[in-house]
């Protein structure tokens, strides 16, 4: 039994990676902290979780935040992770953080990421950078000796399952690709605003961030590591009036391949990945299949008349967007199935 | 390990049983029967639980559907269970029927019933109907010896929780009651119609069989043995725009007791059954809060100024007003632990 | 030509009447005020009015606010407009009030009403009180002598004109009254906030204000004129996920009139009401009738079995309930047809 | 004043056009034809037009049907307008048909369209293809001679307009055009079915007919026109769950030009043309914004670091999409002006 904390407890993330560990026979939550919910049961801002999780949530100055815990979720927006990252992995957690902080390998590429999405470039935790990973177990081997896992962004997850084994074979053109992408609201937090507040988000939608969108730095990165070379796409955020799910359709020039040998080389890229659901044109698939899950479906096609590449990615934001993608982490840093709390359906309808 | 058939695993109250069976350690499925879907897997019929139940539904013809198992769940219309319910009976079944068939103890209950709804009034097996027990486990205790149990109706169970405390202490006028309930969409059924064909049902509400709604009389039965006297009830069904959920809005006029009175009579009246919650008036209570569990959250109060009972109940249509409570019943059938699969907070948002 | 200004322009009550006073052959708006949004263009903060009303908004302070204005709109929260309606109307204007400032006809009801709501029960505008009327014109003439009119609340609205016959022919026991209401999101306005973030709100309702909802001492005493005796009603509020539109569900005892009987009785009091449709209860009605209309659609029934009448009323808040209503007032101050610019149908889907 | 016929009355393409000649100072409905509601009143189909259209329902076999009317709408789906627009055109008509069947100048051009979507490639109204025209007026002069018009499909609208200054400049790679279109659900009709049913279509997205959507072959068709040259294009038609409402993302590499240029280059474009409005990047814009009108707003941006032009183009299916712009048809093949009864903003929140 190990026992967790969870930074930012009172956000969806927060609440994600509870209901998670809830399930798990191996964890038992030992901390939440949040700043803005303080000295609230966990179960009176999540009122589904009374029973579940009644503690207390803690403000980061409570005793109880520095007592020593196996793993540490940073449930936290960009900058707040790399604080007090290298503290925790002192006391001997290791540490899964769900922003920007640790998804980068090194100090220059940490300030290329932060200067495109206009943030101070210098990075509070350089030494452990090198020590980081991406956290997408389908494309980075996740070992119990990693200490630190940068988990990825939600558009980004969609994007580079949905891309990797082309860009891999390197059968598409690596200027090419285009990357539509559709979320859900949830992807945008807790924290009320005018955008999505009811009235103006039913029956609407909208593209945002035409400027340059954050997770552009992580695809183009870890596109760019699995075909060695250098890939820049172009990505278009776009919100539409569901809670949870991201549907991205990803563009981009072939060299003549068929569908079938595309969809061939999708399978065997994902053969022993569990949560990669590989799909062809003609079978119905739907964000609502993957809802609630860590599951990545993916319709790969190919638009013959124009030879080119399309597949239309769809998960959860909040699970393998999100949460569920981090316990997936979680459990491959402890030694646990990969699948452990996860192997699940979700509801229907 | 008991094996489970589903007749009727094509719609919503099937993949609500499948999805819970899934979870269940002592439950394995062995039988999938629907008229609609015969010859296709589950999974396909219902995307989200590939790899979780890919077996193919079968039809009633089917041989398989003659082998023996222990528990048999009718999520089927009335008048389906009671022309099988007997012979599943006799080949060592336990039967779970959805349907109004066996919610009535006897065959001129059956009859008033069947008039109601403009049904054929002949039961098809009337052997049965001493036998069964309506099946709502905080009013009646069900027992191993159970061979059959009608599970209730969703608006039913919403309102026979938010008023038998206050009926079995006789604090209210059984005439005065007044049930103004809500339910999400999925409550009618998977079947397409004009209603709730998106553009309809969106943006939209509205009341509906005000003649005469079918759970009228189970409510009416319920409460009448509980209060020992007659009760007659104003019933207004409604439908808004959510899939999941029922809330239902419970009016009767109080000899004068208070609100803090009230409130202790229903926390004494629940005080050993995990799945009801009661709170006060001031305790925000949503839909959300019980959405995907088997949960019922009571909020009750007192309009001093009119000397009313008003008590507003929240299920999740589909969960305690149908496959959760289903599988509580067979927990207490099979004499399994009734929380086993079913303790589980839902997912949010 | 008349020229009217609209303080609060910034919120869902500012746009709504601006909307339709741009299709008023009659009126020109000559005046933006709001306290959030100043020196922005309308059709900034509302770009589907681009082309339209492209009006920069002023602040209270400026000095276009204090010219001198044919009809004024408070679309203000209580307290705004009292304050500057005596030197509006000193001005020559005739002044339509959104809250509840003007809805009440003396101090002391103005008290009652206020201390209900936790208000300051002095009124700041006392001498306009004896001026004002109730701005329901079904139920009150409004004449061109009428120099302010307070414009009433949304659920109100539902629930006076639900009930109004019934009352008016003493055929319901006053004191047996309850008011089940349903209302949209956008019934809260525009300010974002945490219950109405839309991951919370979709597929989502809830109960609120159970302790007492501020249209309550209108309702009673609208009734209470009407019927002349005391009215005590029990209502609830409650929101579910729509944008536009209440539905009211209205109960109360009857002295054994048939179905048909209070029909006509509807129909009667109803006939010379361009804007409320009665409906026998077979008739489908549902809010997507008169969404974005001044309709109010009534379908009448009675409970033969309990002796209890029950109106559904269904209005469009934004409409009926707060805009459109208010131009159906200023048609009649002015001398209009009252259905100028109100004559028209919705849109469906 | 005029007199019009719709033919397919029963259906949202046939309720939009009612709503609007309604509102228009020159036309008088005459006739309403429809398969499905034949005999029952308009405003029983569609209660929203009680006391604004309540004529009956006539079926095609009517006599009513056989009288001259001035023009005769078509909504219906492809193959029903082609049977009889000779006949309607002989009596005196003018025609305007929303499907596919006067989309196409020749008979092999409707053959190419025709086995593209799987029809019967021979048209029923040959002599026709020469005297009709693609009916979308911001590229087609309408002039009173025209008899008959093609109106376009909805999706082709916010793509062909999307493009349409790009192709016609040739400043785009007229090979490397994608068109990546999300649609609310109104498009696919009034007609319920699975995928529409509310439950699975609140919270949930999905791509469809991967393998040829019927708008690509008109949009090519008038790229290709405007072009001069052969446009190709790959094109993802995907529902989200609003009711109304396109959103197509457009996507094609450039030759060099900066952002401001292009925005210059649709700026003149469509300098005279009311129903077309062209934002910069930063400026946001939604689908709410032309809800429920005949506008279409176009967000020009250029993707710099791939020199790739990227337009959003937003426009309401049901209005820009089908009804609006049909009547933008009409009111130019009559000589009036062709904002009358469509310059009106839409309703909002």
């Amino acid at each position: 039994m190990i026992k967790a904390k969870i930074v930012g407890a009172g956000g969806y993330g927060g609440v994600g990676i509870t209901e998670l560990l809830l399930k798990h026979p191996e964890v038992e939550i030992g901390c939440l902290v949040s700043l803005s919910d303080t000295g609230r049961r966990m179960s009176d801002v999540f009122p589904h979780l009374r029973g579940f999780c009644d503690d207390v949530i803690v403000s980061p100055e409570d005793p109880k935040n520095k007592e020593p815990f196996d793993v540490v979720f940073f449930s936290t927006p960009d900058g707040v992770g790399m604080q007090t990252a290298e503290e925790e992995i002192a006391r001997g957690a290791k540490v899964i953080d769900y922003s920007g902080d640790f998804r980068f390998g090194s100090v220059e590429r940490y300030a290329e990421y932060a200067e495109f999405i206009g943030r101070d470039p210098v990075h509070k935790a350089p030494a452990l950078l090198s020590e980081t990973i991406y956290g997408l177990p389908e494309l980075h081997e996740i070992t119990t000796d990693q200490k630190i896992v940068g988990n990825p962004g939600c558009f980004a997850v969609s994007c580079i399952l949905g891309l990797a084994p082309a860009v891999e074979a390197s059968v598409i053109d690596p200027k090419s690709i285009i990357c539509d992408g559709k979320t859900g609201v949830s992807g945008a937090g807790k924290k009320p605003n005018a955008t999505f507040h009811y009235p103006n988000r039913y029956d609407n939608m909208n593209a945002y961030k035409l400027a340059g969108h954050q997770h552009v730095v992580e695809i183009e990165q870890e596109l760019g590591l699995l075909g060695d070379k250098d890939v820049q796409i172009t990505f278009t955020a776009q919100v539409v009036p569901v809670c949870r799910g991201i549907m991205s359709s990803l563009y981009a020039s072939l060299d003549g391949q068929s569908a079938d040998a595309i969809l061939e080389l999708y399978r065997e890229f994902y053969r022993n990945q569990p949560f990669v659901r590989v799909f062809d044109a003609k079978t119905p698939v739907s964000i609502a299949d993957v809802r609630g899950t860590n599951y990545c479906n993916l319709t790969v096609d190919v638009d013959q008349r124009n030879n080119r590449l399309r597949v239309i990615s769809h998960i959860d934001n909040l699970m393998k967007g999100q949460a569920s993608n981090a316990l997936q982490n979680m459990n491959l840093m402890f030694g646990f199935d990969q699948e452990t709390a996860l192997a699940a359906p979700g509801q229907y309808p």
